[in-house]
């Protein structure tokens, strides 16, 4: 084993060019092996192991600053700087990151989440030292470089761009296949089509004309620029100001180590296409690489993936089909989440009214705001934390003209991802905006009623949704859903737990877990965030309050019901909120984490009979 | 005068030929003096007129969407129509917006303010009918083109670009010069150095080669290519798929409609480049455009601006100044708005530690966070509704890895501009996100001392203030600062106000107005909202509570401390909370939108009169 001897990225440097390839195959199997088990990105951080190594091999990391676009393929740059150990404790809690944490190594620069911070980052590093030899590289994939934040940054590299070194990682789709007109060239120089046909006409036509001398001259100095014509994304990169190599095979060690040294001659800012495969080296991570994107774990043999049950998402895909037909101008809008969000079955049946619009955020907020305004009845499926890339777009040109679009919000609440991936901030920021309505569906029959009435309504209305199980509550029997006004689920004189969506579960086992103590906890299903049934609470104010959700606690359920009780005339109850707090939340299982953080039914019951009982006291 | 018979575009189009350039004349005159008189946008306006007066004699408006790209060019649009005698009461309150608002006319097809939102606008109009005839054309500048939901929207046009005509107004700046390699390399189109130059040479060549036929009809299937080859905005545009044609003078009105008359016989996507300028047929604001961006009213016969007192940006970029001496590596980054930041002096005397990103606030952020990672000290400069673009890249790349960025966030609050401008939403999300300090100064002197704590944490802090004076607040010594410590600036008995930042100056006015009806108001200036003074809350808990911030009044103060109340263990006074409601702010003079929503002095004392002696009551 090559790999048990590698604790930096020097033993790396050591190793004889010969146990490269066994050392790439020892990686992959690792990152197979531990992946079936914890679950994480498999065919992404398969078709960079080559990419990474040569990168490893010709810079000095982390004198130079590898900065991982999204970061989720930063698995073999995890097990080459001395995490080898660590790795095996993927997306547990406090075990190993599965994205780039500085506090994790310092080979890790920056901390990666999202598409298209890589290049602005990488950039920001660069022009902290601008006479400095260092570089700074970003490995951003086909689908992140279409992303604005990518956009922005290519067109900034005035700014520190002579030590950037941009890697496109080219596997010809994101999560799913690509949309943009970027990546669509992309694709057609891998193709090879117009290029190869191209040069073998040019080198046709010179021959013909051996005498003129004078035309050969201006030729050649007009070469990059016949280059940049007949290949689309190098006109593109090189219009920007970016010197483009490549492609190169990024699963070619010898080849991308040759180029690599070569780029180190060179000043940038400079673009290297590599071409790689996602899942390479895995059979069915290859030939389905979007179903092992990322994965909750697999039979590492067959890659059988564990049976799923019906999920929030699938059960929004399957109410968007069936609303398809009752909407006439229901129209479904993600960005490049298809699978993600459930919108895969939707975008087979009706093609002409699924936009796919790619890794772009903004752009399909504004492109649902454009249809909306034309008469149709966008839905934009996003998860939470993706969301927040749209923010403004919302509030200025959907919530303030009052356009009515659906946000479906996916991923509201956390995820075993971690801290850039949990979706608890979105609502904070989107319960100001005037006319949006705020929506939390308990379970699958609450999303697809509240779906129901939100794509007939005539203002934006966002229904916000948990990842997991859609299954039906126990104990809980929906009422028709009514704007604005939630449902007592349980009775209770001792004290009220007011729950947001899927908490309703939690907040109803909590419930049962205080009868023993003689404690009646009313349960109530809040629904409406936004507006907020200040009827109900007014009933209620008298008692002790206790709010759950899976948001942040600043932004959300327990800041409206406690600034509602503090201005309420009648003498409120106490109020603590269950929620996450303002800390970094990690990574980790939802469970594991919801014990740390005392936000599961048992530590709940207990905190509730603390406060009812008077035993400690302070504020929530 | 030919502008009082044009009540519609129906009108423009039935006037001669011969009228319209009188008519460009008249309307500039008519900006100027209204502009003059109200404040507002002036050498964009003046830029566009022949553009505008165009496009309404060509296209078909509203059956063909117009979207203006930020929108505050939009003055002769709104002349045209219907809106002549509205036009006197620009920017005023019930008066006619600055922008473009849907509810104005039919012929507003969507709202704007920020930019980048008008080309994926324009993209889902034209989807919402994709067999349609009818165009959809976005005006777009060329600082904001290089903005990333621009640069998105310009990737996407698969989806509706059939119809899709980007007209990029190019003037060579957006609010300050821009900065990206795009928009340098436009401005080496317009110099026409190399276009010139390569035009003249290939003719000459080709008149030498007068046998090769074959060549020639070669050359002419590369012709595009060529054309992209040597022109790098071109190369940039085709290779995203739009056809590309200008530069096109864009006061030659003339040119201009015979231009886009050829564009409606062509199949979309199209950008066509006009060059313009900005302040045309106005000399001091052709000299000074961006001293001309916006104005608060002038002389139009000099141009004289009225004598503006020390503004908070002012105090800002004076103290940037002192302490870059002081901070080694303090670095400043603006997204082009160095001026009306009052980044400016800093730039000038500090080149090599100020970085404009151009219109391009994710980039900003991501750039901030790469130079904070490699060690120095950047201060983002940024108005509070612009902010809003760069929310998801300050929660996932600063906040969450703790970053020592300092956002100086100018504009909180309301601002003239309206609904897209007010920057009253981004503190209710970054008051969410762990480690993040948010500073509200109430004066100038504050500002300098808070900004002088931020530059040496280790963590981020966003300094919030609003535009306009930053007097000295009457009646208030600041105390030395203290983080997370609000100060007592008035003692008294009978209710307690919290004042954020510049309001505490209104809160002073207020609890004055209030000793004649023997009412003792102490009000506290807040100073710090993350972290919140909980122990000076709980020693004010006992008595009646109000709040004042320029901001949402969701998201900010009142909730804070509302939840803190409700959560508190001794009993609470009843909380009013005065802040801007969650329904849409219009336009207009900020003292008249304070009485308007009773947020001026006298309206706050006489609410918290009737609260307090009991006269009416609800939850402010």
């Amino acid at each position: 084993m090559y790999l048990d001897k590698i604790n930096s990225p020097a033993d790396l440097k050591a190793l004889a060019s010969t146990a490269l390839a066994p050392l790439a195959g020892e990686i992959r199997r690792e990152i197979i092996r531990t992946v079936s088990r914890n679950g994480g990105h498999l065919a992404s951080n398969l078709g960079v192991v080559e990419l990474t190594l040569a990168l490893h091999r010709v810079f000095e990391i982390p004198a130079d600053g590898l900065f991982f676009d999204v970061g989720h393929q930063c698995y073999t740059h995890k097990l080459l700087t001395g995490r080898r150990e660590a790795f095996r404790s993927l997306r547990r809690l406090d075990g190993c990151s599965g994205f780039p944490v500085p506090g994790e190594s310092e080979c890790d620069p920056a901390y990666a989440g999202h598409s298209g911070s890589a290049i602005s980052t990488a950039l920001g590093r660069a022009a902290a030292d601008p006479g400095g030899e260092n570089w700074s590289i970003a490995v951003v994939g086909d689908g992140s470089l279409g992303n604005g934040a990518s956009l922005e940054g290519l067109n900034s590299t005035r700014f520190g761009g002579k030590r950037l070194l941009v890697i496109l990682n080219d596997n010809k789709m994101s999560i799913s296949p690509n949309v943009g007109t970027l990546a669509r060239s992309l694709n057609r120089v891998i193709l090879g089509q117009r290029y190869n046909s191209f040069k073998t006409r040019v080198r046709k036509f010179f021959r013909r004309l051996p005498r003129y001398e004078r035309f050969f001259r201006a030729l050649s100095r007009m070469e990059t620029s016949l280059k940049q014509a007949i290949l689309p994304p190098e006109a593109f990169f090189e219009s920007l100001g970016l010197r483009y190599l490549g492609p190169v095979n990024g699963h070619d060690l010898i080849g991308l180590i040759g180029m690599l040294e070569r780029v180190k001659t060179l000043d940038g800012p400079i673009l290297l296409h590599v071409v790689t495969e996602k899942g390479h080296g895995c059979s069915f991570a290859v030939r389905e690489p979007s179903r092992y994107h990322g994965v909750g774990g697999f039979d590492p043999e067959t890659g059988e993936l564990p049976a799923s049950g019906k999920s929030f998402s699938k059960v929004f895909g399957e109410t968007m089909v069936r609303l398809a037909e009752q909407v006439p101008d229901l129209v479904a809008v993600s960005a490049a989440m298809l699978d993600g969000t459930g919108l895969r079955e939707f975008a087979r049946k009706y093609p002409g009214r699924c936009f796919d619009a790619g890794i772009a955020e903004e752009h399909a907020a504004l492109f649902c705001a454009g249809l909306a305004g034309a008469g149709k009845r966008p839905v934009f499926a996003v998860y939470s934390t993706f969301l927040q890339r749209a923010l403004d777009c919302i509030a200025c040109d959907v919530a303030l003209p009052g356009l009515p679009v659906v946000l479906a919000v996916d991923r509201s609440g956390i995820v075993e991802d971690g801290p850039t991936h949990h979706g608890i901030y979105a609502s904070g920021f989107l319960r100001q905006l005037p006319g949006m309505e705020l929506l939390f569906p308990a379970d699958g029959r609450e999303l697809a009623s509240m779906l129901e009435y939100a794509v007939r309504r005539n203002h934006p209305v966002a229904v916000c949704y948990p990842r997991g199980s859609a299954s039906d509550v126990p104990g809980f029997s929906p009422a028709p859903f009514v704007p604005g006004r939630a449902q007592v689920v349980r009775h209770g004189n001792s004290a009220v737990l007011w729950a947001l969506g899927r908490e309703l579960q939690t907040a109803l086992q909590a419930a049962e877990l205080l009868t023993s103590s003689g404690i009646g906890l009313a349960v109530v299903n809040v629904r409406s965030l936004a507006p907020f049934d200040e009827t109900l609470a007014r009933e209620f104010a008298s008692v002790p309050q206790f709010t759950l959700e899976d948001g942040s606690v600043e932004g959300g359920l327990g800041s409206v019901l406690g600034t509602f009780l503090a201005g309420s005339s009648t003498p409120a109850g106490k109020l603590v909120r269950f929620g996450w707090p303002r800390e970094q939340i990690p990574h980790g299982k939802a469970e594991d984490l919801r014990v740390r953080f005392g936000l599961d039914a048992e530590s709940i019951a207990r905190r509730i009979r603390e406060v009812l009982c008077g035993q400690t006291e302070n504020n929530g």
